[in-house]
C-alpha cells in the first residue's frame, strides 16, 4: 500500500521515524515539513523525506500526519491541522507531555482523528543530524486517552508503532504526565543542575575533562538537551515536575544531613534503599 | 622480568588490574588476597590470580602490592603493610579519596615506598564478577603527593599504569579530593537521591520499568553502586562533598523557582548555561 506519511519536524524523533517507516516499507512516501531552513536543507540532503513541502500541502496529501516538534508549538498547531482533516486521515503527536495537548482539542469536531502518543525514545541530541535508524526498537510508546479517538485511527497508529518495534502502553494523559515527571523530566532537571554545579565550581575546565570518568559523563549527559524541547515540557508539566523536585530535594537533604553528621549507618541505609533500583532496571 | 604483583581485593578494580597486568605480561605472577571466601573462590576459578594467599605472604612475596579495597579498610591496612616492606617493594592504593590515606602514613618510616594513586575507571558493579579486561584504557590515573614517594617507586608505578593505558595526572591529595567531589562523588549522591525519589513515588514499579527510557537509566545507573565502597568515600571526603551538595541544592532551587514562576526565560537561561557542559564533555 502506498501510504503517505507527513512528518512535521524532521528532528531527532521525526527524522528517525521517517528513516524506519520508509526503510521498513510502512510508508510509500514521506512528506516533510521543516520551518527551519537549515534543518530543511539538511533533512532533504539526508533523504529523511521524499519532499519537503508546506504544512497545508503536507496535511492535504498525507494519510498519517505526525507532529514531532516541541510541545509548546505542537499545542498551537494541532487544532489548525485537525481543521484541515477529513475522516480518512489520522493525526498524531509525539510530544513528551500529554495533558495540555489533549485538552487543547478535547472539543474539536475532528478530535476522533487525533491519537495522542509519546514514543519514549531519544538521545540528548536534536535536529535532523540526530536522526538515526532503529531509535525506537524495543522501547515503550504511550497512547494517551485513546477512548477519545476513533478505534480505527488508533489501530492504524498501533500498526505504525509496531513497525517501529515499540511496545504500546495505554494511559490517561494526566497519569502519563505524572509518570514521565518521575522517570524522565526529573532526570533532566537533576542533570542540568549537576552541570551548573560543576561548571560554576570547576573554573579550571581541564580538570573536569581529565577527571570525569564514565559515571559523571552518564549522569550529566542529559544536560546537553535543548532548551527548545525542555522549556515547554517543564512549564507544561509544572505541577508534577515541582512535586517531584520537592521530593527529590528532601531526599538530597536526607543524604546531606547523614553525611554532615558522619552517620555512616544512615548513609548505608539510604544507599541500600537506593540500590533497590536494581530490582527494576538492569 | 618475572615481576610479582600482589593485589589485595580482587573486585572490580583489583580484578581488572590483575587481568590486564597478566595478559600484557607486566606481571609474571599475580598473588591475590581476598578476605571474603565467596569472592576468593570465584576469583580463583576466574584465574584473576595465580594464587590466593594470606596478606602477610602476599606482601612478603610481591614486588608491587596493590591495595584495592574500600578506602576505610585501606586506611587501616596500609601502615601494617608498610611495616612489612623493605626498600625493594612498592605499595600503592587505588582508593577514591586520598587526603586521609596519605595523612595516615605521613610519618611512617617506609612512607617513600608508598605511591598514592586513583585510577579513574569503573562501573557501578563490584566483586570479582565485575572485573573485565581493558577497563582502564584511555582513562586518567591520579598520582597524589608523589613528592613523598621515592622517585624510583613512582617510576615503577608510572610504568605499571602505562601498561594499563592510563594517562597520569599529578595532584596534591587535598586537591584530588576537591576535584573528585565535583566530578564523581556528587554524581553518585544525585543518582542515589534520584533512585530514592522515584522508588518512593512510583509505587507501581512496573511503570518505572515500562517508561524508563535511556535518559533515566543512565542518570540513575550510579545508584546501583555499593555502600561498602561509598559510605567511606562520602564520610572521608565529608567537607568537600557537603560543599558541593550545597552548591547543587542551590542550583536545584534556582530551577525549582524558575519552574514554579513559569519563568520560561529564566529556565531557558539555566538550560543554556548547563549546555556549556558540551564544551567539556562529548
Amino acid at each position: 500500500m502506498a501510504r503517505t506519511v507527513g512528518i512535521i519536524g524532521l528532528g531527532l524523533i521525526g527524522g528517525s521515524m521517517a528513516i524506519d517507516l520508509k526503510r521498513r516499507e510502512y510508508a510509500g512516501t514521506i512528506l516533510g515539513v521543516e520551518s527551519d531552513p537549515v534543518n530543511a536543507a539538511a533533512a532533504g540532503k539526508m533523504c529523511l523525506a521524499d519532499e519537503i513541502v508546506p504544512l497545508d500541502e503536507c496535511v492535504r496529501r498525507s494519510d498519517i500526519i505526525v507532529i514531532a516538534i516541541p510541545v509548546g508549538a505542537a499545542v498551537k498547531m494541532l487544532p489548525g491541522i485537525l481543521d484541515l482533516c477529513d475522516s480518512d486521515k489520522v493525526v498524531i503527536d509525539t510530544c513528551s507531555t500529554k495533558s495540555q495537548i489533549v485538552r487543547a482539542v478535547h472539543y474539536h469536531p475532528m478530535r476522533s482523528r487525533y491519537v495522542a502518543t509519546h514514543p519514549m525514545a531519544g538521545t540528548e541530541y536534536s535536529g535532523p543530524w540526530a536522526a538515526m535508524p532503529n531509535l525506537f526498537d524495543g522501547r515503550a510508546c504511550i497512547f494517551a486517552n485513546t477512548e477519545e479517538s476513533d478505534p480505527r485511527a488508533v489501530k492504524t497508529i498501533e500498526e505504525m508503532y509496531d513497525v517501529l518495534n515499540m511496545r504500546p502502553i495505554y494511559m490517561n494523559a494526566d497519569a502519563h504526565d505524572v509518570h514521565t515527571a518521575y522517570v524522565s523530566h526529573i532526570s533532566h532537571v537533576t542533570s542540568f543542575a549537576l552541570a551548573l554545579t560543576v561548571l560554576e565550581k570547576e573554573k579550571d575546565e581541564k580538570h573536569i575533562f581529565d577527571l570525569a570518568s564514565g559515571g559523571f559523563s552518564s549522569t550529566v549527559r542529559l544536560a546537553k538537551s535543548s532548551s527548545e524541547m525542555w522549556v515547554p515540557i517543564l512549564t507544561q508539566n509544572h505541577d508534577n515536575v515541582l512535586h517531584v523536585i520537592d521530593t527529590y530535594l528532601e531526599k538530597m537533604k536526607e543524604f546531606r544531613d547523614a553525611i554532615a553528621e558522619y552517620d555512616s549507618e544512615r548513609i548505608e541505609d539510604l544507599i541500600h534503599e537506593a540500590n533497590r533500583i536494581k530490582k527494576i532496571l538492569r
